[in-house]
């Protein structure tokens, strides 16, 4: 196993990447050598948490989260990187404070910093802010860095904006390359991302987004597919087709689900609310107009159903690639007949590929975990060696 | 003192328990050497804290709690347990996230436990539900270790469910075996665990269940006391009957706290709502009738109030063996007097006593420290001695 | 850097204190060796933590915060003093629990403190309440303790009560030494602490009366300037004078912002609600008195708004000691035109402070940590001494 682990670790250390010092919070603004310096981090984290290696690098410090919606998955995912990493988890709860915008940003960003190695962030409600949110308080940290007065900067975790959630994809990233052997093995594989029908309404964009942000890098089909009037951001396409060019990968838009799922190898559906409807509901919110909001949401779910045939079924899955093309979702799945009457994926598809899903999800802790590495340390692979090399268990064997 | 804690995991070691890997739901579900051992390695826990010995197996790793009832005692037994073991505390609050049943408990189940080694859950609310609860979390976390999912297979632990609290008994019986001078000499005492008035209303019936579920176990002349129409789950009523002849002990039910306190060893007056109440209150939480709600906890209080004269009052305490059983209760008590006009216990009664009940609730951080090393480890007499042997200790000396 | 910090621990040895063991709680309590001694284990600390050095103690144990208030520094001071020593954080979250006066409170106490080494308490609302709550906690523990109950003694540390508002005015304390050079550098300076305006209504006395109960102890004049009708509890004038003249300082008390300013070396201009107000406040919450409350926040606000001129300005500064005294704030500062129209502190001059401002701030988890390790530890300056000598870093070096 430490053999293993050694090689990944000399692996990490051939790549030149921008990641010390920087931070990660939009998967198209860093290089591919820093999208697999993060998959081998976290590869090397994972193997030596299930080797029974403690791999700490601090003893103390703070790990900060603000969560501006609701999280599971995400909150306990960046816990368990926090203790992997021997960080205090500390959760600055805006309805125990008051925080705004603006030099209250500033200011609150340094006095919860004076100790913190990584502030972990949500901010997916509203489009156009939550990387904005992000960028503010990376910047402030960065000034009172400068200013002497915090003694390090902290690393910012995107843990979901507007735009991207850039720990899920690449965790989602981590999942393609055990399933299919490796990133090499990726190229010319058939991933569509598609919408697909969900009794909800005002889900954040940043998953479908980030996913043909981030899979377009690795010369694989993307599909991106969705009915008339759900479009992502504009820029997304922009990005995603320039990427799909330079990697030697190509990229369409496709309004049927059924194109996009023909020989597919992966399939990703996920229901999403359009941009432009969360562009209104951005400025509905603002300006505080309850009553139009309630109507949009009506509009909205009045919308989604007539798409309601937007469901991965097995009919659906028949059509991809030997009819069993690995289904993906950042879960929770929105499952037909289990967790409402109809959804995004039939109970069979769904339970057929729950153990993956599972699995897909169990790489988060580690992507965080290597993110802030990344980030806070200029040779991570010497932290990761000299981790390895002390050989101090985990927990006791008995 | 180290050659005390050695003599205790001595005999730790030769126990034959069925604790490894298996979860503590039901204290009458487990062996006498299961319980013999959580006495025993709390005790160990306890003595080496005191002796100032870092006791910790554990560099990192989650211990998440669900708490579906208000709880400071037992937040901060657990806090300290995982404190003590050196796992990092993570608390799932369902107001900030949405778990129900079925399908999303194992899903949420996962999602919260890859890098967790305990799931302490309180669910006592509703009869009938707690413990499938905690079977349920339980069978998910056990799959998802099957399955590779989970690196690991998190113990359950037991916080109180609606039939047992078997963190709150065994530190019961652990202040029992300190103040009667070992479990051997428990036999033939006799214990009165009593109902008695509280002006409040819903009361869990998991202490005394639990109390008479367990106490059965050693020989001890077992005496449950309570109005008529106060009975507990029928079934823990055959469960206490059969342990008490297996172990050479009596059960008895009476209707009269005189007669169970008369000569009696030790007294454990508490108040709890009928059974058959909780049932009817169940249905209607259930069905979300508020107003059948109010009218059941009236007509509850009323039948409590005709019963007032159920107090540990100091005549009552005469009565018992030479006037000075052992006064136990898992607090807070509603004292007469102090915390309400009239109550399960007078004011002098308490107060004569407090110093005992306070002893009788720090063993619960030992208790739970040892029933998730006991899940957790196959020879936990080896990882404690490993603990002992290291030397360190936990804070520094001056 | 090491020879600094031993060289700080030196002089940390020859102090004879009376920490050890007993509460911190208002400064003008301590004796004048006690307040070095928190300067220089802080100054220790803060050292320690730069040169990347492991400075925890603890290997376990419990740090434990009650906030009666809203709070975001403070609490991530704690947090932070808590992570720097080793301990695991705990908040004791009264609206998950019941936690009232009297008996229960004596109880509570006990309950959370079997593994803990420190409460951290903020009770700043209430004139005549937050103090007494301390005492009572603090009487409550050390009873635990002597009677066998809790393995050790947890320091209470105040984080804010109504009379004082020691961790914040000690770190201001430590900005002034750093900003002048040295304690005995700040005899004969001016400080003056001067009532603002505020938009806002019913902040608490602790800042002001804190300042003039500490700077007062080392030979400073200092000046406590507010309109009429602004004054503090009557009891800090008498300790302030006292204090003045055994330490070869002054104090005054003016009803002009530009007496107070004029030749200042240091001014902390800062808003707060008169004690005569706050007494009346007190009184009708007790009594539940909504419409009352109301009343008196308009009359108060009103009174305020009376005092608009009382703002620094650029004027202001001006006529302090050749147009550059250090302003000082806890903040967060009403600021002009940023965080209100009108406020305590002009735009352009909150800037050219902002900086200083949070230097000031950095201070409060070292000084925190240095609290907490005078109390519990006999000798610790032989403490700090190993930790200094084990020469483990805090986070590895790459």
């Amino acid at each position: 196993m430490s053999e293993h682990i050694r090689s990944l670790i000399d692996r990490l250390k051939t790549l030149r990447t921008n990641l010390y010092d920087h931070d990660f919070l939009l998967s198209w603004e860093q290089s591919e050598a820093d999208l697999k310096a993060v998959l081998l981090a976290a590869e090397v984290f994972e193997a030596m948490y299930r080797a029974n290696i403690d791999a700490r690098p601090y003893r103390g410090g703070l790990a900060v989260s603000i969560f501006r919606d609701q999280s599971t998955r995400t909150r306990f995912s960046f816990a368990s990187a926090a203790s992997l990493l021997g960080l205090t988890l500390m959760d600055l709860d805006e309805t125990k404070s008051q925080v705004a915008h603006g030099e209250t940003v500033r200011e609150t960003a340094n006095m919860i910093s004076f100790l913190t190695e990584v502030i972990g962030i949500r901010d997916d409600m509203f489009v156009g802010e939550g990387h904005e949110y992000m960028a503010e308080v990376s910047k402030a940290v960065a000034e009172g860095f400068e200013e002497g007065v915090l003694p390090q900067k902290p690393a910012i975790l995107n843990l979901q904006c507007d735009r991207d959630h850039p720990t899920q994809t690449m965790a989602d990233l981590m999942h393609l390359t055990k399933t299919f052997g490796s990133l090499e093995a990726l190229r010319a594989k058939k991933i569509a991302m598609t919408w697909a029908y969900s009794p909800s309404y005002g889900k954040p964009l940043s998953v479908p987004q980030g996913i043909v942000g981030l899979m377009t890098r690795f010369g694989m089909d993307v599909v991106l597919a969705h009915p008339e009037g759900y479009g992502l951001m504009p820029e997304i396409g922009h990005i995603a087709r320039r990427q799909a060019s330079e990697s030697g990968g190509t990229f369409e838009v496709t309004s049927s689900m059924e194109e996009a799922f023909a020989d597919a190898d992966v399939v990703y559906p996920k229901s999403w609310a359009p941009y432009e409807v969360m562009q209104r509901r951005t400025e509905l919110l603002r300006a505080g107009q309850n009553e139009k909001l309630g109507a949009l949401e009506q509009e909205c779910l009045a919308m989604n159903a007539e798409h309601k045939d937007w469901e991965c079924t097995e009919e659906m899955m028949a059509a991809t690639r030997d009819g069993k093309a690995l289904y993906m979702h950042c879960l929770p799945a929105d499952i037909s007949g289990v967790s409402c009457e109809q959804g995004e994926v039939s109970a069979s598809v769904f339970d057929r590929y729950r153990k993956a899903t599972y699995h897909e999800a169990s790489h988060k802790p580690y992507v965080m975990a290597a993110m802030i590495l990344l980030n806070r340390f200029e040779h991570p692979d010497r932290v990761l060696f000299k981790l390895l090399s002390q050989n101090r268990l985990r927990h006791h064997l008995d």
